[in-house]
């Protein structure tokens, strides 16, 4: 089996209402989530503000690190949407109104409602590739590796499934998880080694409390099923030996 | 009203479970909602892995930007818990058994079961200061102006009360919120007029859909009250002029 290269991305969430506690962000997990399915792994996730420089620095250092970047919040039609704005400075491409942005908002709108406010929704880098949205119109847009897409959650979710034969991944991340009636201090050492007998597959370990009953969910990750298998079949051994309840394993 | 100087804060979320979509962070949100009512504001939340020198070069940049910076996750005692270890690296403090945790622990458990895996847990910079745990013993840890909570929501919920007479605020931020029955492009232009007008108030804009009605929520931030009055009456105005349901204003 060929390994590919990791492909690795980054998320940008821009909005002070998410810094602020207002709102919970879920963004990232959807997007997390999305990207494993096409083998790119997510290795930083940064949260800013409404802040023009801010976004501007953020967009042109993450660029530059990951292989693709995604950016949620920011592109609807109120004075505190500055995504677009600060992406075109960020590439510096001229930020107006985009041809074929305008065409999808006119017909989407009814004969006179193409408002002022609304149109600014089709204001970006005027060469950028659009996002399609298909729940309500507006859409994201792409500039070399960086893909904006909105904040509201719903909206994100419709548009992330047309663009996946468009990113390039690399094998995806197959996930194993194996559920233990224990606790962590109980397991840690034998784990430990379990990690060091293999090192590339990424092994964390996560307390939980379920029905009134504590346990240790450890997840195995690597694009390698026999890997996974190798890891699994290695803690199993030390799960028997210490007379551990093995809850789930899937 | 003297204004004290603006006191911010950088959360850094760790753990590589929230980068891959598994896990859901809520604790950004547990500590952005608590630093508000103390008037200190949340300008950058970072979520980054569980890799060391990661930890490290970010702990090292936070705690010279911001006035407060509040790591979570990677305090337990298994193999991918490398927090205090890295924190340790980042201040050029010895890591090793914290003597005020290991009394502490040792309490906590029944004799003979504080095992050298539970030990880990006292295990960080040996100089810190504790944050004391009332819900499952572990504490976390304070170095100069880095305080490292735990990552299990319920846990750094009961932990964080605790600071809250050890951290110095500015004025505590007031939010007020209205929320319309509109939608934001029908009130973009208006409401940049505001902000135009009132430009240290944060006046923020998000559509919502509650109820199969879509509405727009404003939310205005300010350590002034009288400051947020202001801004209150002149939305109200155009509110009024567009004929536009109000559905809250508290």
């Amino acid at each position: 089996m060929t390994n590919k290269k990791e492909i690795i991305a980054g998320i940008i969430i821009i909005g002070n209402e998410i810094l602020s506690g207002r709102t919970q962000d879920i963004n990232t997990k959807t997007i997390s989530l999305w990207l494993n399915t096409i083998g790119i792994k997510v290795t930083e996730v940064t949260i800013i503000a409404d802040v023009e420089q801010t976004i501007i620095d953020t967009v042109n250092e993450f660029k530059k690190r990951f292989n693709y970047v995604f950016t949620s919040g920011g592109i609807g039609p109120t004075h505190d949407d500055i995504t677009a704005q600060s992406v075109s400075k960020a590439f510096n491409i001229e930020y107006g109104p985009h041809k074929e942005a305008m065409k999808i908002l006119e017909n989407y709108y009814q004969p006179g409602e193409f408002s002022e406010g609304r149109q600014k929704m089709a204001w970006m880098p005027v060469s950028a590739k659009l996002i399609y949205n298909p729940s309500s119109g507006a859409p994201g847009f792409n500039v070399e590796n960086v893909y904006c897409l909105p904040g509201v959650p719903s909206i994100l979710k419709s548009m992330i499934g047309g663009l996946t034969n468009e990113l390039v991944g690399g094998d995806p991340i197959i996930s194993h998880t194996l559920s233990l009636r224990t606790v962590e201090s109980e397991i840690a050492k034998s784990l430990s080694n379990v990690q060091d007998n293999n090192k590339d597959v990424d092994i964390g370990s996560y307390p939980f409390f379920k029905a009134g009953k504590l346990g240790v969910s450890i997840v195995l990750r690597s694009p390698e099923q026999k890997k996974i298998d190798k890891c699994n079949s290695e803690i199993l051994k030390f799960v028997k030996e210490k007379n551990i309840e093995l809850v789930e394993n899937s």
